[in-house]
């Protein structure tokens, strides 16, 4: 609870006032779409968790959207800004306690959210299919990486200390959700296991596989259980916090 | 649940955004102090409803707090312009839903309250010792009222169609919460019995005594049965709307 001394006019006279509010506010979900997405896929699970009592902020990232043109040259680097300035614009967000922030990120925008941990206060981490990638390049054009060496190098187990999501996910102390696509042709489950066997100071994990599914979640069927999954387990963590 | 288009900066980069918030925002409590008060009467019950998870504004009128010397002179008008700046305030408090806002009055401040509800949007009105005046003098200075004229005018049943708050009263459509203390020497039963009775349209009504209390619930008991019964009201209220 916090108090405020405020001033106000009434027929140009100043009159003293005293606000006095609850300092909790709502929790905040920021939203990442993944390389080549956009913020129209996130829409309507933004539409369900802000009906739960969550302000939730969709985006496009540069060289997404509108902004397609720019996709061969943008880089992880500027990404990574554009997602740190998306997070600010919601923490600033007037009902939002920004001591209560989730963010949801598929495929590269879920490594790209777990590289995030490290700069900005993130409470709740929800990871759908995380990709990785080698850490050289890092200001490189995403879009000129090898889809051969990109399907090399997840196709193994990484070690969490040589790869810079991966390191970012230790130190991570707040609640993680991963979820793993069964069919999933550019994530697969070694990628997923990389990223579970990170958190190694996380509050919990909840781990989950949609079986089924590809990437892309191309079925209602798997659209409908990542669903359940992502709002099922916000409202745990929301109703646990408050 | 509301959707609003943003734009926002990332390196000099301009992104398209949406924020999608919950439309409920928490209750706010306007309080209004009595004649020749002050907001810090009410500072404490501000807190405890606060804590409860509402928006609360206390603040001095005109002529009152630091502006004391202005009493003399000052109208119901002034007063009632006063109130209405001050709820103005509190509903566009950014936490604030301001469909759903409260106005607890006491005396003089019961009754602007009271006229208050025809002019803004009030869902819950709590009445403490609420005081009557004839309607004469609405705009000359209230202090320079004769106290004897005052008792014998609230020593009678007043006919709701024949008083200006009463009026008000008899329209008013939300929950009223009426507190009488047994021993008023300023307001006396009848006056209670007519504000009771001109609430012809409320949604519900609560009336209490408190036992043993005077008109400024000058003994400890007394100013803790009046919290007591008024937080539990607003609890009851709130919960019962959400």
């Amino acid at each position: 609870m916090q108090e405020k001394r405020i001033d106000f006019e009434s027929d140009g006279t100043q009159l003293a006032g005293c606000v006095l509010e609850p300092r909790t506010g709502m929790p905040g979900i920021l939203f990442v779409h993944g390389w080549a997405g956009s913020q129209t896929r996130d829409i309507e699970r933004a539409r369900t968790l802000a009906r739960l009592g969550c302000v939730c902020l969709t985006f496009d990232m540069r060289g997404h959207g509108a902004d397609a043109d720019y996709l061969t040259s943008v880089t992880r680097e500027e990404n990574l800004h554009d997602i740190g300035a998306a997070y600010d614009r919601l923490a600033a967000h007037p009902l939002v306690d920004a001591s209560s922030i989730a963010v949801v990120g598929s495929s590269y925008g879920g490594y790209l959210a777990t590289v995030l941990t490290a700069e900005k206060p993130v409470r709740w981490l929800a990871l759908r299919v995380p990709a990785l990638y080698r850490d050289s390049g890092w200001d490189r054009p995403k879009s000129s990486f090898s889809r051969d060496d990109l399907r090399r190098y997840r196709s193994e187990l990484i070690d969490r200390e040589e790869n810079l999501a991966l390191e970012k996910a230790m130190d991570f102390t707040g609640d993680v959700l991963i979820v793993e696509s069964e069919t999933d042709d550019f994530v697969p489950h070694t990628t997923i296991a990389s990223y579970v066997s990170a958190f190694v100071s996380a509050h919990s994990i909840s781990y989950r596989v949609i079986e089924g599914a590809d990437h892309a979640l191309s079925t209602p069927d798997a659209l409908s259980a990542y669903q359940t999954i992502l709002v099922g387990w916000m409202r745990e963590m929301i109703y646990g916090a408050r």
